[in-house]
């Protein structure tokens, strides 16, 4: 079954999630869906390229990514469609697909210019059940890529996180803040190579070179406190304490312990967070 | 596949929505599962009916709507199924279809009584499991809809939305506000004749004929504030500025472009919303 | 189709649900997900027990359910997979099991161990995408249970919800608060026997006889207030009063008709609750 996943900053009190199901449903029947999340911050393209950015690798070949965080619908911003690696991904010209598509060299990106691949009527403020929805539908169905309009090769790119890696210091900030109130930060990604060595290969900034340093070496800095040693499990901090540990997307977070980092310290998406290295 | 399309006021935070499917499936196993919305105001059926009548026209033909806002439930409220047009409803007698049945003068409606076609024991307060959820599947899996129960003819219908429209003024009241703080009103069917004129076609009221206005001349009177001329797109008024436009369902919208209009006015269901149009 | 029903307490706000969902139709790609909620209370595994106890028998035979609350994840804890009935149950090992097996004495448990059925990288914080999903997807394409790991018997089970039952009383406490604020207790399971006699089956604790009782004969007490009678509808209440009935899983409720019950009452999990019955 053509599998396609959404995310959008729609929330699901109204209705605009469904319709956009309906719509997709009647142009590619078989079509399965899974929602991302629809819990974006509205207006937050740089949100949502992070949690894209995060999630996209773990789905099917095939995937079609429905991508709809919008300020600039019905502005002159073009539609995209693109396909990279095994993926497919529709969203607008505003960078929010530009975290995914800097790991694509080779990416095919297209404008969604068919008159016969959208809607009848396109309304000026919802395109991602006029002009997106049924995209990634006819994607879904086997409809060629440049079938949906003419190649592009300036697609917007959005400034990436701050990650300055060095032998003594990474320095960051906060990307997102989870249900359970972990701080996620752009420091990654980070892989245990022993118990106790982590290896950083920078996810963003120019640094090119992996740096390994000792877990128990590092300190964290944020917001107005300091944590000793990058953990590996929720479970060796205490009830209530905080811990730094690689999250599951090998990015640095901030979490406690059944409880909230995010309400413990007031962290805020932005804020600046260091790990500092002691040196043997 | 067999579709159906949800809409409740259970929130999700329940295994509500989960269990209806869960009795669904065993019904009709290859039916997928659309959610329009669970976030209806608890027991508010006006607000259902009007966000069924805005989304269930862009799903595919044979979509079976199961609609559950259900005050009355375990009263002796009846339980309807209809066929209107090409879609199948699923509901209780309380108005809940009635916006969307006024489109169909012949739509045929019959009572859900077979027992037969419900589950073994039915509770007096979750009729959703019990008794909608099995007549959607069986509608959904081809059973006859005249299987159900007996025809009926004197389905309850809501009292219409506020709408008067002179040539120079339009009245109507708030009827939805949106994930984004977006202010939905009653002020339409309204479309882009060109350019600059708007034509009104009422959704609602006794008035007839479609009226057509210059969307410049148009001044909004709502929540103690006015807004000058009808705009195309959020992106025409200035980054928090207030503007109204015509809405992705037809409707006359307050927005306020990256921000949030029913904060901004606190402007809640039910207040009055005007459209005075300056005569040229 | 494999039907795959979720519970999680991951919420909706991040991608974490979805890309459980995608990993899953990496494994299984014809599997159709249901979820039954994700907002358990962060870490609050007797609320996930309490909830699951109450859904899982309305979905087909062969459904398995996916249940995530795993304040554990990364310590020893077991992953555990059982066939239960005509069910199959992924867990943590930590309870939230618990509720379910105990009505399936013969129930077959074996821990999640294979690594051949997990992701290649298993993270330290995120089992639920690495162990549990992909676990959860090889059992809905029709691997052997055994194929997973060993077989457990000694499971962690959760202390039960408070129930004692005698002739002119019943004492419990409150399990669950819905979205509509009915406050579900742990009184049941309650049926009705006829319009004015109702019989407890004890869902709890060691009372093995049901005990039948006059309805109008009961007071409920909770929250300071008492509750005459027990009713079979929210009608049966004027609008805005409290009501006592026997909720849609077989458990006392206290209801508002048309309001928060849990508002008015001011009431929290684990309060007490009683049901002292007047002797004819």
């Amino acid at each position: 079954m053509p599998l396609i996943a959404l995310l959008t900053d729609f929330g699901t009190q109204d209705a605009y999630v469904g319709v956009m199901k309906g719509v997709m449903a009647g142009i590619c029947p078989d079509a399965q869906f899974i929602d991302l999340t629809h819990a974006i911050e509205p207006q937050n393209v740089r949100q949502g390229a992070f949690v894209l950015m995060t999630a996209f690798s773990y789905f099917p070949k095939g995937t079609v990514f429905l991508v709809v965080v919008d300020p600039g619908v019905g502005s002159q911003r073009r539609a995209l469609a693109a396909r990279a690696g095994d993926y497919y991904f529709v969203a607008p010209d505003n960078g929010v697909l530009s975290y995914v598509l800097r790991r694509y060299p080779y990416a095919v990106i297209n404008e969604l210019t068919s008159t016969t691949h959208r809607l009848t009527n396109v309304s000026s403020t919802f395109h991602g059940r006029d002009v997106f929805a049924p995209a990634a539908a006819y994607l879904a169905a086997g409809e060629a890529l440049d079938r949906l309009g003419g190649r592009v090769r300036d697609h917007q790119k959005l400034p990436q996180p701050a990650l300055t890696a060095q032998a003594d210091r990474l320095a960051g900030e906060v990307l997102h803040i989870d249900h359970y109130g972990n701080i996620v930060t752009s420091l990654g990604a980070l892989a245990w190579e022993d118990e106790y060595t982590l290896v950083l290969t920078p996810a963003f900034g120019s640094v090119r070179k992996p740096l390994r340093f000792n877990a128990s070496a590092a300190v964290c800095h944020i917001g107005g406190t300091q944590i000793d040693g990058v953990a590996r499990t929720y479970a060796q901090a205490g009830q209530g304490d905080l811990v730094a540990l690689v999250g599951s997307s090998g990015f640095v977070e901030i979490s406690v312990n059944h409880g909230s980092a995010a309400a413990r310290l007031g962290v805020h998406l932005g804020d600046t967070v260091e790990l500092n290295i002691k040196q043997a």
